[in-house]
């Protein structure tokens, strides 16, 4: 899987590529990226919290899906896109810490259907704990076949 | 499971405790509340989008995932809070309108663990389709563990 | 979905396809068939319980799945086979009832990819309970891809 | 997790009690067990398989749910039992070989609830290769309730 490594441009492109709409305005930051695996960071504010003080659900849940999105786009020809088919997310622990990192890596390669799971941890005073874990089925997509629909 | 009705008071608490931290910050709206249900409402705008125009995973995952979250917390005595343990989302449809509507029920009650399903709908020009579906499992909290933590 | 029926041919074809190999083995016995939807049934005997006595939860996985792959086999060409990609699945109450039966449906439709709800009710003396609800995730595949393999 | 060791006692009587019922039926097999994990087997005939020749899904699911259920069951007391809340799997490659073997482990410890994933490896001719994972969340339940149920 890891054979041929990205080129930078490539690299440059996807980080870029993370960090638009819905995810920029959450505020999640690309941080590495390689084949076959993608990790981001989330600096946690106000914003970020649910009804109880906690890192809300639907942060982790986004950021878990997002980055294994991104992961599997390392795999995939410039031509295609990725859509999210389905996910599944565990809620280890309540994270209320000041920093989130998600780490993604590809389960199973495939030309249509892949498979990533998703970590995501809390970090807080030099100590990271796993908050959440999830496994996401994600769909390659001719990317001119987006953009007609 | 629907004998006994809320109390307007317990509505009303409900409702506005629904749009904090992170639900507030996206726009998400409460709208209808009942014994074992709950539905919200979303106006969407170009912050709710991802990288090729369409309604994020996220959002609908945070949608799904906090109404059903609110579905459990009708069935609770008050001084219980509710914590999503995990959920799981299908994403059946590419979503892109103009505003999104999610519906969800208990399909499990219990004294600690509840089960309930949320189903997310994109509405475009008074048509509504089933975009998303999830299934999610809750914990009823005593509050004041909540608080300690 | 539902404009044009199955033959009765396809119908007969689905059904026995239905009973082979390990759901053979388990008991599992098809029963209504119609283009989107299956439905099957168990007679429960004690091979089909757990330590503790109740229905075991991979009795009602196997057939939510296997239910589930079926709804999608109505759908697609006779020259394609079903597999699953995923399940998830809730088990809402024990089940320790005389007979199972499994409603499955397509919640989506798809030339590739398929998403299914699968709902195992519990039934004894006439009283019949909803013990078990998954979704399942399935991906049509050219029947003569899967012979080669 | 794994500071204090199981007894030989309790090892035994785990390894015993895995294989019941619809499991002996199977034919899984207990293989290793620590504070925290679980370890099965299971050698493949014929009915095991589906209608294309592949091991079941829900052969491979049940194996997964139950080596879960059973590395959360090396945590409670003797006094407790361990149901399944809900789990999902998914299915990376077709499983065709001469053995299965599954792998669990507590992701999540709780006095109530804990979350448990499990490997399951096909294995053939010395090769073993990961076909399935899944992610599922148990449920620690008083051994006098359940068995009064």
């Amino acid at each position: 899987m890891k054979e041929q490594e990205l080129s930078s441009g490539r690299r440059i492109f996807l980080k870029r590529d993370f960090e638009r709409g819905f995810i920029k305005f959450c505020g999640f930051k690309a941080h590495k990226v390689g084949k076959g695996f993608f990790t981001s960071k989330l600096e946690i504010g106000p914003d970020h919290r649910q009804q109880d003080g906690f890192i809300h659900a639907g942060v982790m849940a986004t950021m878990a899906d997002h980055t294994a999105g991104y992961a599997a786009f390392t795999l995939v020809s410039e031509k295609y896109r990725v859509l999210t088919i389905e996910f599944k997310i565990n809620f280890l622990k309540p994270a209320s810490g000041e920093m989130l990192v998600c780490k993604a890596r590809i389960l199973k390669e495939g030309k249509l259907v892949m498979v990533a799971e998703s970590e995501v941890f809390d970090s807080r005073q030099r100590q990271k704990r796993l908050v959440a874990k999830a496994v996401a089925t994600l769909m390659a997509v001719p990317a001119e076949k987006i953009e007609r629909s």
